[in-house]
């Protein structure tokens, strides 16, 4: 129907999540058409996106600097850590505002079913890392109200048993069965606010 | 939340048909994710689609050659040519691989509401293409069964009545107030092969 060089741009389109064959083959059209305006602009924001992100080694959380803007601004509460299963989630925990410490970016939840262990999330790195923090810390377990969130809630949280830290959770503001970069941000702001001890 | 490159990424990835703030910002991540295997080749296909993509003089089609491998491809019937709104309509048409004959593109319809007369279309063009074939030819309005589409189709056979060309429109197979390039193959298919002449 028309040059590999669309066909290329075509299949690529349709791999980004919310957007199948159809609507790919739209968004490139709407690109061809608006090359000044939109086609270049993009082309020139992912090359440049490419060169300038990278994950940062304290939290895993994605920047264009290393550590991240949130790992080098130290007006961020050292002794506030908060675990999360996703960057996603560090974007939508900072839209709530509420939150002034350090994040943790597992990366995952541990699964059965998908073969992921402690191993795979680097949980003794999370370890070592609180650990090393001074007393009177607390470690927030920001994982969504799943059955894999709440098993890695509920190992983390085991882990930590041995430091005098307090290990809480997300009060279940959020809906069974919800993933965390799904909610509003009222009940993500909530959820937060009214946090409670996870119990071991 | 993030450095600026990645906040041109989404601001940019927004403005596809589909995506809006919050799938924009999942894409991002996505890409950010697999930065070889998704955002590098995406970067390369659109510096690429950049360059290689142009319209074509002939018949208004996008590709990467002008005139269009569909305008140069000497198999195709010289004494078919089928009218339609949009490069997509050309794609969609090609998808049914039932058409044979050559395209011209409108770049939209009539419409009175957007001010989009029959200069804005090229409407004269069309008629000098039509007078400089062979007489016996035939004309298909393969426009959308909307009201500014019908009007469009009509005021093009108006003003071809003086050649001695076949008009013809599809068949009303299209689900009234329907779109071309949203309708099912098989439909549009249809419609192509019960195609009928525009009384005028």
């Amino acid at each position: 129907m028309s040059g590999a060089e669309i066909e290329t741009l075509m299949r690529l389109l349709a791999k980004l999540p919310g957007l199948g064959p159809r609507s790919a083959r739209r968004a490139a059209l709407h690109l061809m058409k608006r090359k000044e305006s939109l086609l270049a602009p993009l082309a020139r924001a992912l090359t440049e996106a490419e060169d300038a992100v990278r994950v940062c080694a304290v939290c895993g959380n994605l920047d264009t600097v290393d550590p991240c803007a949130i790992c080098a601004d130290v007006r961020r509460d050292e002794d506030m850590l908060c675990v999360v299963e996703d960057v996603a989630d560090v974007w939508a925990l900072e839209r709530t505002a509420l939150f002034r410490g350090r994040y943790h970016v597992l990366g995952g939840v541990l699964s059965a079913l998908d073969g992921i262990g402690p191993e795979d999330l680097g949980l003794a790195k999370l370890v070592r890392r609180v650990e090393s923090a001074k007393g009177g810390s607390e470690v927030i377990l920001a994982l969504g109200a799943t059955v894999d969130g709440q098993t890695t809630a509920h190992v983390i949280a085991d882990m930590l048993a041995h430091t005098d830290c307090m290990v809480s959770g997300l009060a279940r503001g959020i809906p069974v069965g919800g993933e965390l970069d799904y909610l509003d941000d009222g009940t993500l702001a909530a959820a937060l606010n009214a946090r409670r001890p996870v119990g071991t």
